[in-house]
């Protein structure tokens, strides 16, 4: 049944939070405790999200690479360096592709989640935008994030019909000053600033489960 | 009694979504347990959703149908074919109603369920169209819901005056990939971007009651 | 004191909805839960509604059908004519307040009940309108009503300053289908489309307690 | 410790709202009932609001009382009856004032309270109105109230910085159909039509502790 | 592990707020009740906020200081003066910068808090100013808060990214009319009148444990 429902493309990506009722823990027994701790996924989540790793529809095609390539760097259609270029692109977005659907997630020790909409408000609809306005805006909304390469690690996923939320963002940092500052000059981006509705956000360390129970004094 | 409240068209439809409280459940019993899932509906639900299947009232009238035979296929109103034409419509249409009120569900493994409105809003009021407007903004929004034809199956019902949202919207699929992507699709269609409005999304598994606990683990 | 508290005109009207804890009740002894049976009342509610019956203040005057008598139907105004069909005016008002105060409910096995509040918003503003549009829109949605007679029967109470919504409206019918198709068809009326904004939908039976309880399983 | 918190001027108000858990409370002993009686306000409250009595910034200034003297009722600024009608003036604002800010209330049997802030929206901005334009919208706005003198008495407090909400009204009648006229009748005056948002409603009655106990089957 | 999540600049702020519920703690026993009062961070929070202490983006820069020392002043740029008043601008700014970053706070009784948003509607978009417009505009808002000095000292802490809320404020003040004054009069500034949305307001005393706990009646 499992393999049945694997996804045509990417991964199921579900995030669960927790809340210790510490008055209740504190009742019980230590075997009770280390039962508890070993099933830790038998808690009833506080809060939960359920949402597919996706392709971007927004990133650059073969053809207008292809056209920029002979318009931009004047290289002629039938060229090797053409050729070569093509090739070199391909790659590239397969490996990106790649990276999108099936993500290598850094162990960097700091975790934000937050789930967000894309606004269909009077004026300010982004599903009544053309297709060219969006992926223009998307173009401007990605050159911040590449301000933080190296800083803070994105992961894009699609809930549209899964949840109550349209995307989830999980971002990794190692300082959590990084996460502040990325959401803040986000918010000004006309992406964030015009058609973004933000749920609630969730910041959180990445830690071996041992760690994590000492931290949490379980 | 049952039998008087049986609705002049259509069937009752009541979604009802449970919690399990897994901290509960291991306190109980194996004989309350038993009992437990053998009157599953007398636990309380954590969503419920009461609504009634409808027929569409944006469907071709048999008076539009004749006038495009004789318009744009150019037959006679007294002609064979256009008697023919008239009793297979008849037909189709018949059978079309019969499944919108009495339907056949399938029994594909992925159900999807949302509860929607259609907006009231100054300058996005749907119920302040004129009808026509409203019957060719449903036949475009019908049209992308054609394409996914065989890979998700919807049962609309309509719920005014009986819960909290106007419709409910249930889909089966056999992959979950389809769903996200119907209703992401959805969402740039004028019908969903300018006049509706999303409540909750739930998203479930159809299976045997007894392969549903033993995933469950219950 | 308690005949103190009788207001100036009509009845306080208190509509009260319990929810059954399943769970719970398993545990009662049947001591217990025969008392629990005859001090119904004694339960927390999960949703009240607190408000009085009320006139209404859009009904035709004396003058404005004196008026019409001579205006639309010819009559003089010191006719024998006019005399009678003032004092058959002042009776039919005089019994439709008595109605709408101390009103009559039907027996009818189907009750709807949902609060409702006219905008305030910046173009629909109902409380800005003058009173004539106000009359002119009432009227108009009465006569949706009054297209229901016989299939819904009415009960709009007042709350404004009692509870968080400014009316109540409870319906009652022998077919849902007729109370989905009223506020169906009320929606696009405009006093609905442009300046109602609606509460939670309740839909329940009136039965007598002891069959009341039989279908509870309680 | 306490008295260096009285503030400035004005007295701190606290509105406490409980509910009885009725099921909780018959499980209690007669012991633990009494003493839930006596010691009632170490229940949590179900809603609570703080703000303290407030002079109004709208009142007439003695510059405008004189001005009016001069300009509308023709006195000269030097003459006796000038002098005696600013002494007037000043004594009737000093009672009032006294009045705002440690008020006496009414015996009366019904009190209503709620929470209301003034709308910061687009069009509907309350703090973005000159000073002069809320002078004048609220003295409109008092006239509705004084129309109820004798049969509605009203305490405004303020919460700006100590509650979720700007103000609290809270309301004294002898018959619970005078609260319902004059929170109606004040819905379409300007400030509550346009600039006003209005929390939830609480209705109650004033009664020695020992009656609401009777009352209450405690 | 600490060590290494000890933020880029600024310090970590933690407002967490309890609830007692009374009910409960009656029933436990005297050895419970100290064990709870001496590890109070294990109970679970009400209400939680995690935000960084932040530098202000809005203040004067060294050239725009400079600038009005020449236009302004007449200073020659070359001039021991102008070098003299640079240099004494270093220092304030640093002082500035220090206590914004890692803050002394008072030890005044009364401490408010509440968390904040920047509205982004569609006419009322501070993300979408541009910066000289929001600096202007903060700049109004700093003179309101200047006017309040040696009465309320506040804390501003940023949260974008972190929680739900943008900003947590922070407000400390020996008399709670002041409290109430500095916020009432924030509210008309344009930044608050048009562009700030705001969560709830928590208002509580600062004590030393053991006179909290008395106050409580722990």
């Amino acid at each position: 049944m499992t393999d049945k429902l694997r996804p045509k493309e990417g991964w199921h990506v579900l995030h669960l939070y927790y809340r210790i009722d510490f008055g209740s823990w504190h009742l019980l027994s230590n075997e009770e405790k280390f039962a508890a701790k070993t099933s830790f996924s038998d808690l009833t989540p506080a809060f939960s999200f359920y949402s597919l790793t996706e392709r971007s529809e927004y990133t650059t095609s073969e053809e207008e690479f292809g056209a920029s390539l002979i318009e931009e760097k004047g290289l002629s259609k039938d060229s090797a360096e053409f050729s070569q270029a093509i090739e070199d692109f391909r790659a590239r977005m397969k490996k990106y592709l790649q990276d999108r659907l099936y993500p290598n997630l850094p162990d960097w020790p700091l975790v934000c989640f937050y789930p967000m909409n894309k606004r269909r408000n009077e004026q300010q609809n982004w599903y009544a935008l053309p297709f060219a306005d969006r992926k223009r805006l998307m173009a401007g909304h990605a050159q911040v994030g590449r301000r933080f390469a190296g800083r803070v690690r994105q992961l894009i996923t699609g809930a549209t019909g899964l949840d109550d939320w349209e995307w989830g963002v999980t971002l990794f940092a190692r300082d959590i000053f990084e996460i502040k500052s990325i959401v803040y000059e986000m918010r000004f981006d006309e992406v964030s600033a015009r058609y973004a509705e933000f749920g609630e956000f969730y910041v959180g360390l990445q830690l071996p489960l041992h760690q994590l129970f000492t931290r949490l004094l379980l």
